[in-house]
Order: structure tokens, then C-alpha cells, then sequence
């Protein structure tokens, strides 16, 4: 049987940033995607394909830090940064820093399935999706009025208008999924803009292939969110697989050290895990995590809060 | 007492493409890089300091793919990955995608000493290095007319004018150090032009944290070079340190079991290590490696294939 889990993102997210509304968009969001994976693993499709639609998912609804929605930097302009990986033979793709592209993990997959690269940069990852014929779109499309008030507080910040620290979510967010099918596949695709006001040219842990996202076969699959370079200079993702290969820890064991060394070098974190067995884990350090997940029984649950993680009860009528 | 390790690339390198002055010339930049990286650890100095020190010697030298003699990419352009790792706090500075920094080791160095980040890409690495007042150049700088010749050879056999296997040695090719100081730490380095004809964007493992450079103390220091994309995948650097910490392997059995990985990947491969006691190891599966070391008895030596690793007598007095 197949599990699915799905991030949107953890960190500081303070209940009072919430409307009802916009509240519930982001249960919603998280709901989606959850479907539009599932409705890959519930067919007998392949991990790498379900992790895949989630993020797409994801990146589409201008609730998540990634496609539509994406973080502005310190220039006022959107560079996006995304992974897949396919345990099956730990083939991998990534883009870096692309700006023209809508569906960063599409691209990301292309890099994967249509070239002989893992990860491509900058103006070579647009020209490459370009050729490939994904949907290109403005820095517009990914703009939304959220994200310009954030970035415009970022700037009374610098310029020592503002006196106050902003919350995590303000400042980053990353969207990701991974999944194990009905074959015993493991796959992990990870998705962001970074973080507000973030240097031109900053690339985080997302589209590093063990830092932020990692799948292989019979070991786990795992997606990363916090500050990138903590998780890059940990090797975090590779680091849960090398415990579970080669320290014989359980997923859980494993996933909540990789949380600990986190924990210690200050980082707000999260992650969410499947192993070679179908178990999954959702570990965070923080407030809150956006996340979803559908279990071997078909229960699917999403929630962002210690006590709002609650099952859907609508799931499988919604496919 | 201290250990240091250097590359210049792995890969079938045909002695017939060696000219005797031109085989002189690649013994010599090996000597002089491992000249530059003991000065700073016989006084005592930091291994972070020694692995960059020879590294922009390397870069320095045209007979190796980075820096000055870099190779070209599909479009003919230089596009530069580099990074550097200190074991102490496993603190790790890279750019990817550069064009137009005369030494991308230390353009790594100061992402790592002088800003949030962990990689920059692109025009934000190139941006990044001015603000920092690093040197800047043309890309006519990096340019050696070997380098042109391979770049159009590649261009009549893609026009389908030339039909010959190239050599590794004309498509790739790397540099890198790892180092063991007096107060027992560690640190890694590498930078590279990629590979000849490479698509425009593409970024190996040189600059990912983890797959070709990484450093931990206690445990390795590791600087990798190959078709990037397997030590990618791999996460071979971080594999290398996993298996040492995790399943206490020797150096030399950690580093032997990652070569034999990319083996069975069918990928010409080449890594130097140095573990948290100064052990080193220089292992791969090619015909030879540009290679150079110095351990803890003061001994220096450089050779490319099995049969010319040798002492250099005249060492200590050139320092």
C-alpha cells in the first residue's frame, strides 16, 4: 500500500497572521495537493510521478512560498529553485535560481528524464525548460500582494524604518512531497522561492541532491524547509539515508536526530520522510508546519498546528 | 603533524597527448600547488587556509580545467564552480556558474567568511565577488588555446565532421585539495571549468556540498572529480564521512567502497581524503590523476600515472 506526505513549509507561523479565510485556503492548498498526488498512487502510478503532481499543486495556489506566490529578493524579483529525485536508480534534476519558468518541479523533472545534468542554473535552467516546451511565464505570475508587503517591510528594515523581527513565514517557506507506491518506489521533488529579500543569486538546500530532497530505493525519501544552509552544511537529507543504511536506525530515530542537529545550530526546521516500508514522519522543530499525509489505509489528514493535524474526512470522495 | 592532498582531474590521460615539456609543465603546477598549501601549514597555519592557498594555484596554472586554462561550454563560455569547506564547524562557501572571477576558490572563501549564504549563482556569484573587491577578469583570461581546440573539436564532431572518441582529458577535469593541520583540523576545496561542450547552466558536483566537496573533523576531508552528475546522485563526499562515522570504516576502505560505487556507475572517477588522524588517500578508476601529496613525515610527492608517483627531492628547499 501507498503513503504520501506533503510540506508547505515550517517555521514561526503565528495564528494571528491567519484570517478565517485565509486559514482555511491553506488547509485547502495542503488538501489539493494531497489529491492530485494521491490520485497518482491510488491509480498504481509511480512515486516520482505522484510527488510530482503534489508539487505542482503546490506551487500553483498563492498560499506556499513556490510557483505562484514565491518569495521576492533583495532585488524585487523572483528566483526559484526546485528538485526531484526517483529512488529507483537515484536519478536526479534541479534548477537553480530560474526566473521564467511556472512549475519549477516540471523543469526540474526535465532535467531528469531530458538531459544528461542534474541541476542547471540561472538563465541555462529557463532556456533549457524553454526548449523543452514548459509553460514560461513573466515574474508577475508569480508575484503576490503578500509577498510585496513582505518585501516592502524587508526594505523599511534595512533602511531601519522598521524595528521588528519578522516572523519566519514572512521570511521563507518551501513547498515539497514524498511518496512510496504500490511497487515499493521511493521518490522525494522539493519546491521554493527562498526567503524574503534573499541575496541575488542565494541558492538553499532545495535543489542540492542530499541537502534538501534525497530518495533511494529500499532506504527513504525526504523533504526539507528551514534556512537551506544549515541543512546544506549538515547534508541533512543524505545524512537520514546514511543513518538508516548504515547506522541501522529507524526512520523515526533517524529523522528526529537529523531535527536534533538542527535544533542545535538554531535552525527552525522540518522535514517529512517515507521509508523503504511505507512509514513516514513528519518532524519540526518549530510552531508550525504546513503538512499533509496519507497513510497506508488511505487516511488522509492535514494540518499546520500541533492540534489542528486532523483527518479529512471528504478525501476519497474528492478524487 | 600536518597532511595535505592535492588534484588536478582523473580520466584516461594518453601519454601520447603529452608533450615532455608539456608533461613537465602539469608535474610542476602540481609541485608549486603543493608548495603554496604546506607553506601556510609548516608555520603552523589553518587548513582552510592551506587547501585555498593551493587551489588558486591550481586555478593559476593552465595546464588544469579551472580558473586560467578552464575548459569552454556549449556556447563557448567559460562558466566557473568552486567550493570550499572548514571542518571546524563545517562552515562551507561555493559559487556556481561564474564568469567573470579570476579565482573562484576565493570567491567561494568569502560566500563562506563574509555573507549568509552557502552557494551563489551566476551574475549573484560574479556581483557578489566585486562588492567583495576580488579580482575580476575577461572571459578571454581564462582562455588557453588547448581549451579552444578541444571546444571545437567538439563543434565538428556535434556537426558530425569528426568521428573519434575524445579523451577525458579533453572533456573534464578538475582541482582540488584537502588538508590536515598541526591542530588537527580539516578542511576541502575544489573548483573546476566542468566539461568541454557542457550545456549552458549546467553545474557539476564541484560546488554542491556533500557530493564533491565536503570536510568534518574528526571525520574527512574529501575533494572529488568526475563526471559530476554520479557524485551527485551519490552524495559520494557526505557518503564517504557517513561511512566512516556511521559504520566505522577505515579511510581507506570508505574511500575505495565510493570509487567502487562509481564503478558500477561505469563513471571515470578519482577522490583525495584525509581522515581526522591525517591518513590520506588518493583513490581511482582511471588510467591516471593529476595528484600530489605531502604527509606527516614531510614528504612530498606528485605523479599523474601508477608507475611516476614520486618524491619530489628538491620540496622543502623550494618552500
Amino acid at each position: 500500500m501507498a503513503s504520501l506526505v506533503i510540506h508547505g513549509g515550517a517555521g514561526t507561523i503565528p495564528r494571528a497572521n491567519f484570517t478565517p479565510e485565509s486559514y482555511q485556503a491553506a488547509r485547502d492548498g495542503l488538501a489539493d495537493a494531497l489529491r492530485a498526488g494521491w490520485a497518482v498512487l491510488a491509480r498504481g502510478g509511480l512515486a516520482v510521478d505522484a510527488v510530482e503532481a503534489a508539487v505542482v499543486a503546490l506551487e500553483d495556489h498563492p498560499s506556499f512560498n513556490a510557483g505562484h506566490g514565491a518569495v521576492l529578493n533583495a532585488a524585487g524579483d523572483h528566483e526559484l529553485d526546485a528538485a526531484i529525485m526517483d529512488g529507483r536508480q537515484r536519478m536526479a534534476g534541479a534548477i537553480a535560481s530560474a526566473r521564467a519558468i511556472r512549475n519549477p518541479v516540471r523543469a526540474a523533472r526535465r532535467v531528469m528524464d531530458a538531459s544528461d545534468c542534474v541541476l542547471l542554473s540561472a538563465a541555462g535552467a529557463d532556456a533549457f525548460a524553454r526548449e523543452q516546451g514548459l509553460d514560461m511565464v513573466e515574474q508577475s505570475y508569480f508575484t503576490t500582494s503578500l509577498r510585496q508587503q513582505h518585501w516592502l517591510r524587508a526594505e523599511e528594515e534595512k533602511a531601519g524604518l522598521l524595528k521588528r523581527e519578522r516572523s519566519e513565514a514572512e521570511k521563507h517557506g518551501t513547498v515539497g512531497a514524498v511518496a512510496f507506491d504500490d511497487a515499493g518506489n521511493l521518490a522525494a521533488a522539493t519546491s521554493t522561492g527562498g526567503y524574503t529579500y534573499k541575496r541575488v543569486g542565494r541558492v538553499g538546500d532545495t535543489p542540492i541532491i542530499g541537502a534538501g530532497t534525497y530518495a533511494s530505493n529500499g532506504v527513504v525519501a525526504v523533504s526539507c524547509t528551514g534556512l537551506g544552509e544549515y541543512f546544506i552544511r549538515r547534508g541533512t537529507a543524505h545524512d537520514i539515508a546514511a543513518r538508516i543504511h548504515y547506522a541501522g536506525e529507524s526512520l523515526a530515530t533517524a529523522t528526529a536526530a537529523a531535527i536534533a542537529d538542527l535544533t542545535e545550530d538554531k535552525c527552525g526546521a522540518g522535514l517529512i520522510a517515507v521509508d523503504g516500508m511505507g512509514n513516514i514522519a513528519m518532524p519540526h522543530n518549530t510552531e508550525g508546519m504546513y503538512r499533509g499525509s496519507v497513510t497506508a489505509d488511505g487516511v488522509a489528514s492535514v494540518g499546520i498546528y500541533v492540534d489542528d493535524f486532523a483527518k479529512l474526512e471528504s478525501f476519497a470522495a474528492g478524487l
